[in-house]
């Protein structure tokens, strides 16, 4: 394998990886020796099919919202929200399966692209969605804390809290200017989102502060954790990787089920309040989890956040048209920040690294 | 001169010129023909000298708008706002008579330091203040379309008038990344400002745009004006050359007050009204007019820009203290955005140009 035959190169000469590229080749050495073991590697990404996978995120992301704002509309959540989560992920599986099986009808099965796993191989895949599962219920007491307005801004640690993660767990560099980026990508989300209720956040308590921060670090981890997972056997197929993700999510969501709304499916049943545009939801969500996915593969956490944020800026310009929406002076400012955060990421990418 | 001598080996070998600092010696060629006669060449800037005139017009500029919300605790003004600018005039060419008074005890008169001049010389002189009148005078019809609030975020469009017109007057470059940096100190100083009133400028008509950018023209292009008549001819002792700004400035006042204030004065006399804060307030004033001359001659006007812009922020942290003024959300995350921009203004001079 070419890039394999470059990899083994870099490490003989034993010279710093001072491209960004090559260090995708590099071991997660800040992860647990699950990770650590067996020998990673990588094809070079293929830059078409990464920004394929970028654009389809962000489009996704931004109509992701539009859908919630749509289906708020109408009235109250009809469906149950656990049961929409469990269809989202089988959704996801059922996705993969059959892109597996076109993949194996042209292909053949490879040892990359067969559907069995080891326990080694697998044993990892339900980190992730525990993490989203203790973020999740912090979520619920936080609000304790803070209120909605500022939990919207808070939020924004996320990007602060994946950036910092990518470097210490997945040892991927940034270049200065693009740590600047990050730094406004997160300045100019939180001013685009800026209202009169804001400015609430700079009473959050201590509790609150810490708790907020914990849920970035909880999300930022899973985030990488997740991309730690997909690229450790870069030339393992995606669809087998992410069934398997979508494996642990359904367990995961069937748990939730149970203990959150099971007198309620059981008297109403499974699909009860089920409408066109939840229908339309919960394929938005399939369709995005699964970019989401293949941005991990073919990108990276830093990738997925500039294209969530983009999305962010997209989704408000979408409902002025849509929902006669209006747009604020904030906006407008956060927007050219996030817009040049974007412009100098990718300059920065093409600065050679001290 | 050692300078000219690298400058004259530039022009020999008739390369463009790629490194910022060589840009000083080039001819300000989009001004009128008046800038463009004589040789134009300058000493390679002090940085020593650069760091404490710019940091002198921070100290200065922030507590210029203190030192105004003071006096506007006592009460209103009390003294005639045309005579304190007149005196501002005249105690600038004071404080440049003693200057020069000190220099020629020490130096000698030499050409470059003596008072006389010619028609030549002194011909664009008035041009600046000429510029600013008109711009002072539009200020009072501008205020027919914008309501005050939203007139201090037109105000910003400075920042951005500042830097195309030195590109294009001085033909000095920026960096890609510090036309970014540039960018982000406009949008970061209009987010540290935003309040709940901000968002009136968004209903600003399309006059009161267009008075907004005339006027932000004509403040921009009276500072690169001024900054290449003082950089015109490097040698020549800048306190002459501000000696000789600060004579016309005196000269525009004097009608000021004959056209504003005339019978307020003759009854009530020319210091009327003059408390301990205002003599501060017109020595303050001064000092930083002062420091202005010196950034333009020993820096730029995009230094200037920087210094103004980081003095506005130290003025509102300041107000915490003074007058316990509460710092909103929108200014932190101004702040954070005018930090990056110096930040990336700084690296963006490191990088090479292309």
């Amino acid at each position: 394998m070419e890039y394999r035959r470059i990899k083994d190169q870099d490490d003989d000469d034993g010279k710093p990886h001072t491209d960004l590229e090559s260090q995708y080749g590099k071991p997660f050495s800040g992860i647990d020796n699950v990770l650590n073991s067996g020998a990673v590697s990588i094809k070079k990404p293929n830059w078409k099919l990464k920004s394929v996978v970028t654009l389809a995120l962000t489009l996704l992301t931004s109509s992701q919202a539009i859908l919630i704002v749509w289906s708020k509309r109408a009235g109250k959540y009809d469906y149950s929200v656990t049961t929409a989560n469990f269809s989202v992920e089988a959704l996801k599986c059922v996705f993969s399966l059959v892109s597996l099986l076109r993949i194996w009808k042209s292909e053949g099965v490879t040892a990359d692209n067969k559907l069995a796993t080891t326990f080694d191989e697998v044993s990892v895949y339900p980190i992730p969605a525990l993490l989203y599962l203790v973020k999740n219920l912090l979520q619920y007491y936080i609000f304790a804390y803070v209120d909605a307005p500022a939990y919207q801004i808070l939020k924004n640690l996320n990007i602060i809290s994946t950036g910092v993660l990518y470097r210490i767990i997945l040892k991927k560099k940034l270049s200065e200017i693009q740590w600047a980026a990050f730094i406004l990508l997160c300045a100019g989300c939180t001013t685009a989102q800026l209202n009169s209720n804001s400015d609430r956040v700079l009473q959050t308590p201590f509790q609150g502060w810490l708790m907020a921060i914990v849920m970035a670090l909880l999300s930022g981890f899973a985030g990488v954790y997740t991309e730690a997972i997909i690229k450790k056997r870069p030339s393992r197929n995606i669809h087998v990787q992410n069934f398997w993700l979508y494996i642990f999510g359904m367990i995961f969501n069937i748990i939730a089920i149970f203990v959150q709304d099971y007198n309620e499916v059981m008297n109403k049943g499974f699909f009860h309040g089920y409408s066109f545009i939840t229908v339309c939801m919960i394929l938005n969500h399939a369709l995005s989890g699964i970019a989401v996915s293949m941005v991990m593969k073919y990108a990276d956490n830093i990738v997925k956040v500039y294209s969530t944020s983009v999305a962010m800026l997209l989704t408000a310009i979408v409902s002025v048209f849509l929902f006669s929406f209006h747009l604020s002076l904030a906006f407008f400012l956060g927007s050219t920040v996030v817009s040049v955060s974007v412009y100098l990421h990718s300059i920065g990418k093409l600065q050679p690294q001290k």
